[in-house]
């Protein structure tokens, strides 16, 4: 059987295109912009035209190629490969699967983005050599995946591994799904800056105290934290504190081998993940948390479109 | 292939044998107390003793026997047979399906006792016809399973389904664990009556003030609040918001079928489920939360034995 896979790993803004074999080695890749605004078909038409790019440029034929996976924003239903709703794109029950696989004549599957690159990570970055990890993604929000002996857990509504949702402090902080105290009100990117800048907005001093403080980035922040700045290190320490309760929270529910970190904070490296491991091995239990390593990812931005085509791969096996 | 399999569920006090056949049946059961004082080989022997008297009231030989699964307080290592320490039974590296398999003279394992529990509701009880659920038991502790795929998740260290330490508020009430907002420290039947007294004690009044705080039951509480106590009511309230924030938090993370809740509380059944079914529906997402439900038992104290007997089968499937 083939051994090639197209992944497409498709944003507002930006659709990215690779093939790769089945040793997760990317062959060939392409990206070109999205164009939401010409419209559902017009996006199909560019991405079955990157396909096609990308394998000329490998000089191969789609006919060699087992699958295509487009990684999506959700939520959407991979059995029947629609995308439900997807505002960012302007879509609403769009037939992504079934188009593509008739644009391009390759057997094509959807699949969730924040799970794609989780998947990713498993199958060819810091996941690998794992029977179960746990993806956290630190963005505007906070995505996640949860792969449980090796598969994905999509569940029946295809909506797991929504990382972001759990309640870690009830009554606390507004998230933007209205619920209070979601994670994702505390250690995303968007909630490291708005915590930063609560401290700031009661008199807490920084040296970015000067900056006008929406133009404050979380690099800024972590930065500021490197070079000993009280305010930043305390919110660095706060982010670092709830991702350790999620490791913790993770490791009791489901003893999973490994947590991935992904998102631009991971650039901060072992000062970031000094922090996190700190405060993690000190949580129960003592065996579970032990075994789980929480680490950074590895991929980068080609976690989406590894992933999309290790889940063709994978998805023979089910 | 034979259709029998033995349960065991093994506590500090009682130990209970039922034989079960593929239809989860119950033909035959017994149940003795634990000689801990004993050792561990006295209770082998009485575990023994009590499956060979099992066996024999349903005139039913040894070899028609599938297999015996012991339900055991952990932590333990399910793959190897052996309890790794159970401090109410003074056991540590016990090497129980082994002893049992060489005692009873039927291939034996052994799985955690909520583990168990929850797998006979799965197969057996509130549980049937779902692929993935959980289960929260909520006593002097919180403990639970967690089933996907229709598989227990033990994980690789064999601690999943800790459900009990997942935090919910962080920085919160001091849990048993060492650990600040564990929900065990919430929503426990131990909790929710220690809420309560903290109500007494800084003046709430309460058709319960005249009684000794120290003997006031859980089951005191719901009764009060059923008859529109304040405090009590409050106090129920606060156990179903926690409970409705666990459910959402499983129902983001793992997109289960199903949550079921066991333990003395689910008595007061609809009063109790009425309230949790309010505070869950009401928060996000729709689509995994609508899609699980939240709902009592069934099987009572038989879960353990006739989930123990489920696991034989199970694990021939593994």
């Amino acid at each position: 059987m083939s051994s090639y896979a197209v992944g497409i790993d498709l944003g507002g803004t930006n659709a990215r295109c690779a093939l790769i074999n089945d040793k997760h080695e990317v062959l060939a890749r392409n990206r070109c912009s999205t164009p939401v605004a010409e419209g559902f078909e017009a996006v199909m038409h560019a991405l079955a035209d990157l396909v096609k790019q990308t394998l000329s440029d490998a000089n191969i034929e789609p006919l060699d190629i087992r699958g295509l996976c487009a990684a999506c924003p959700g939520p959407l239903d991979g059995g029947k490969g629609i995308v439900i709703e997807a505002p960012n794109l302007k879509w609403r029950n769009a037939p992504v699967a079934q188009t593509l696989s008739r644009l391009t004549g390759i057997h094509s599957i959807l699949e969730n983005d924040a799970n794609a690159a989780g998947f990713g990570e498993f199958w060819a970055g810091a996941g690998q050599g794992c029977d179960s990890m746990i993806m956290m993604t630190l963005g505007t929000g906070v995505g996640g995946a949860v792969i449980i002996d090796g598969k994905l857990r999509h569940g029946p509504s295809w909506t797991g591994g929504e990382l972001g949702h759990v309640v870690i402090q009830d009554g606390g902080r507004l998230c933007g799904c209205g619920q209070r105290g979601c994670i994702e009100a505390y250690s995303s990117a968007t909630a490291t800056v708005a915590r930063f800048r609560e401290g700031l907005s009661i008199g807490w001093h920084s040296v970015l105290s000067e900056k006008d403080p929406n133009e404050i980035t979380c690099a800024d922040i972590f930065n500021a934290a490197k070079d000993g700045d009280d305010l930043a290190r305390h919110t660095v320490e706060g982010t670092a504190r709830y991702i350790a309760i999620m490791g913790s929270n993770m490791a009791n529910l489901l003893n999973p081998d490994r947590m991935v970190i992904s998102g631009g904070m991971i650039q901060a490296g072992d000062f970031l993940f000094d922090i996190i491991k700190k405060e993690y091995l000190k949580r129960p239990f003592e065996t579970p948390v032990k075994h789980m390593e929480i680490i950074p990812a590895s991929l980068g931005e080609d976690a989406g479109v590894i992933g999309a085509a290790g889940c063709v791969f994978e998805s023979m096996l089910r």
